[in-house]
């Protein structure tokens, strides 16, 4: 493949500044691929640390973002023979140190050395360069080959799924039969929807506020949609579940008031899930949750090899993510791809650039 | 052993009104042992319940109340052979309907039947007679052979460790090496010290406000004192792990600030086990709990056989009750003994009655 | 539901001798229902406990046999509400005896108590009546309402799933995209293949002698089917999961080669699922696995309230165990049914008796 | 520090043949530390591939061996701000390649590229140059601080006490109250007595042949001695256990009957822990570890950071290792130090090297 000296590629220039320019194509490392990108989703994250920087974030001037990207593996660095010039393949934003404790222990998207590049850290889009560009470079611990019948816009939500398998796994992985309530059709909401169907939950419940995202969860398999301006959701799903509560919750509005509601659904002995994070202090009640023996839990990132388990899925059919991918753009446009994911114009859900097109 | 048809029992009258009184002794179903009452310790639940009733808890001028007591096997039910008349005994509270799936799965001390008791349920001293009492009735899952090497007056408070130990299972019940902050010098709190050095915890840090519980925590088997008039907590334990924080923070000081106290504490991947719980809701900075990766756990009860595992390390030595015990007072005198605890009379820790004193 | 005081039952006489019988018909205790038996399956360890009487088992001359059943309830003990007259329901064999230290953990079905009535184990079938008769007498937690769309001829198999997803859930439960190679492909071997399937696994390999089951387990989802008289399992396996071996390997073939052969199949870190059990003592490369740092797991009876979730994946359609109720009798040709099942005549894979038709 | 470019080390030079040679000090990579070894001890495994390669052993005449050591860093590599020259440091054998599914997911000690240098794998003393020598070189994961109250002795043997921890760990890591069985008092069932002491088994029994190393398990904190060649060690341990049988058998033995003898000392639902493999093929009635619905377990190496955790004990005081090592040599008498310790010479539990006496 001729790669060239110069690139294309989306620079955050200050807050809420971002720029398309000309820079160098970068060289990957010794364990390194070289991806040619077709194909970066907007994610809810780059609006918020183009507004406002996150934790180790490059410098203003030099920090190419995205992270949710898929391409074709365009080199690959000395030492690789796991991938070769060709490939389709999906990537994961964090490469852990692989030198601290919860490295050495699997826990990589918590890398207690995030951010440091000396110690060998490295989270595409978040502390080293993204994916809004032709070309990027990642370790390939953090690629995934794709199968031809998998699109590169499909593919590009890869770390959504990654994520959310990520979060099952975390609270046990096995829900066969389980009464499921998901909070929030937003896409990672969706997205719950989808895995709790695929592995073999009993009810699932989609709980939200606008029918057009509530059908989009019953297409992708929820059985019971709750519209809070119309229904009780707390009283719903306890009804319709013998008294009992859900087996699991998963929270994925980001509301102030949603870690509560999700105890509040929650089974004794239940898990709540927490997939979307209230920017304000919410307030928990705790001796309820106690009573209750409920757990809950978080997720960062899309740790444990998920995103490998998750193009399983996407091959097997057993979830599509093709409907969360209502919008494309060119690299060019890419502050008119920003604008309609963050306004959800066009009831847009996901948002996909295409630096080569 | 001969039993009299009547015996001594607080009951409770009303709102924060008890009485000793003359009632009929109970007689032990099938699965039953009649326990002799030796000793039996005041929990803040009891106060709790008093004031204001729980759950299920049965009509005022019937209850006698009650959960932790110790005591001496007087007669055993119909199909009971594991027991003998004149066993030295411990008792823990959920007797689960066994019914229920819940129960089904080993979860009894969240019995989705709880205070049904035509499906079979039972919380002695909860929603079923207790121990403040001359002879309690107990089903046999409930009670814990001790060895004579367990004064009564320790036994008696055997859930206090069999709920830690509960607790530490929950968290995964390995820790080996890993910094435990305990957040709360409380009974739990103290325990909780205890638990986490006998099961070989690295450093252990012990958070409160008084020296002198402090200094108790110390005996206990605390590494380092915090005492948050003094120092930040937060900044002490993360100095002095490396900039970590705690692999396992537990919370058991009930105060409003102490799940977010406990999230701040904590290291990435880290776990929060809620051992108190605050009775107004509690605001909680869940983006950092997010961020940091951390999961919260809750308690309820002393579940999955735990007080069996407690009298083992009491029996071997592992940990001691014993200086938690601090007042004790015969069954006439109820109301003194209640109050001691309430007001902390004399530094006092667990204060406990001797019905058959 | 008017129930009549006798029933007909197959009783065992002696070794390999049963007989229909009068006999009285059951009545519930309080925790109990009765059960119109509308299907029966045969099973291999009927077949077993005839020839030779197993543990606990219960004298010739008395014993009802049979544990895979399904049919409507008749009457409801005192206490049950739960169950109707007239619900459709499938049962489990193992009813625990709630009260030994398995039990309270939720291990019912390895009950320490296992053939002891007076402390209240009961296991139909095997060490109580079961359901080759138009009656039987279940303890609710044995069990399971099923809906319409369930056949009794279906839902008297649900022992098979449950036992199957138990050892799905033993082994962590969650298979997304990992590979899972199945040895032999009986009942539970292709149930395996099917319950691997409906829970997401990546490739799926079942390996035989017979091509006629092996197509069976392409229609239950197998991707790679391995003749053993033609090509070399291990070898197969190991080159088409790129030198590792399988993630899980399930042993059902019960061939005294069986462990040592999953040994070999399986990667480094990999779990080994015994589901079918050699007579005889059976060699393995315990070094071999200790290099591989490999770990057997072996399954007894239908744990964890399995049947119920397994209800819910053939409500969802998600597994079909139609295909495998090949052979049907009356309850009267009791004795064919066990020649066609234990000759395998007409390729019968499980049989089914109607004691009501 | 001042580093010699020659240094002595043991060459393995053909089959059970070593020698002492003048050969250069290894210069440590970026993420490595340099070595000053202090103790070595000699292993079974070493003992093994001096007399017959194993897999991915380097050639002949270059392959400097021994993976138990420990001593002080001489020198850091680039990126290396963890140690600093003049720690005092112990170690254990493997690298993870951190790249193949296993590492990625923690389980570098089986990790899927082993012997593989190309893509970054290690096993020092098996795959790349070890410790018998006066310096080695160590990736920084491999490498673990000691405190002042360690001897490096005591230090050298770390890998046993990670080795047995990870044991633990692999059956659940709580073992509090739980019987436990160790068959075979060799240095690693001594230690699996002394790790279940410490983390408060309840009864735990010491099944062996020889009286004088039974007794160094009472002192490492068995209960209960069972010499075979007097009494019947599953008679006597189900006896003991109520008839139960053991929660947790460790087989230490590596005798052909080890593993079948584990599975008849094991409870209903317990649990076989393998530590000591048989070379040949040993059977076992897998019939009745399935009526047991017993699981069996291994493990090769000292995984999941154990090591670490291991240290934490020795510095708690609680466990010592020192008892174990019993004879030392300077690293010129090697051949020596290998012989006392093949043929127990005046005792021999582990055998010690200085390489810089």
């Amino acid at each position: 493949m001729n790669i060239p000296k110069k690139m294309k590629a989306v620079v955050l220039m200050g807050p809420s500044k971002v720029e398309v320019q000309d820079v160098e194509t970068p060289v990957p490392g010794p364990q390194d691929v070289l991806i040619n990108v077709q194909a970066t989703a907007v994610c809810g994250s780059d609006v918020s640390l183009i507004a406002k920087p996150w934790e180790a974030q490059p410098p203003y001037g030099s920090f190419i973002i995205g992270h949710e990207y898929a391409g074709i593996v365009a080199a690959v660095g000395s030492t690789v023979d796991e991938f070769q010039v060709g490939d389709r393949v999906a990537v994961e934003a964090s490469y852990g140190c692989g030198r601290c404790r919860n490295c050495r222990l699997g826990y990589y998207t918590a890398c207690l050395n995030y951010g440091n590049r000396q110690r060998g850290h490295r989270a595409n889009g978040f502390t080293t360069n993204g994916g809004f560009a032709q070309y990027a470079v990642n370790h390939i611990n953090t690629v995934h080959k794709i199968p031809d019948s998998v699109e590169f816009n499909e593919a590009a939500l890869i770390t959504n799924l990654g994520c959310i398998l990520y979060g099952f796994q975390t609270v046990g992985g096995y829900v066969v039969g389980d009464s499921v309530a998901v909070v929030g059709p937003g896409p990672l909401g969706l997205v719950s929807v989808g895995v709790a169907r695929a592995l073999c939950a009993g009810k699932i419940f989609l709980v939200g506020t606008r029918d057009s995202r509530l059908q989009m969860g019953k297409a992708m398999g929820a059985d019971r949609l709750i519209n809070i301006n119309q229904e009780n959701a707390v009283e719903v799903i306890r009804r319709e579940t013998q008294g009992m509560g859900a087996d699991l919750v998963i929270e994925s509005s980001g509301a102030t008031t949603g870690p509560q509601m999700a105890v509040e659904m929650c089974k004794r002995m239940g898990k709540v899930l927490l997939v979307g994070y209230p920017e304000e202090p919410a307030p928990v009640n705790f001796s309820m949750m106690g009573m209750r023996n409920v757990h809950i839990f978080s997720v960062r990132g899309e740790g444990w090899a998920n995103c490998g388990r998750g193009i399983s899925l996407l091959s097997q059919g057993r979830i599509s993510l093709k409907p969360l991918a209502t919008h494309s753009f060119p690299l060019g446009q890419i502050e008119e791809a920003f604008r309609t994911f963050t306004e959800r114009i066009g009831g847009a859900i996901k948002v996909i650039v295409h630096p080569n097109a």
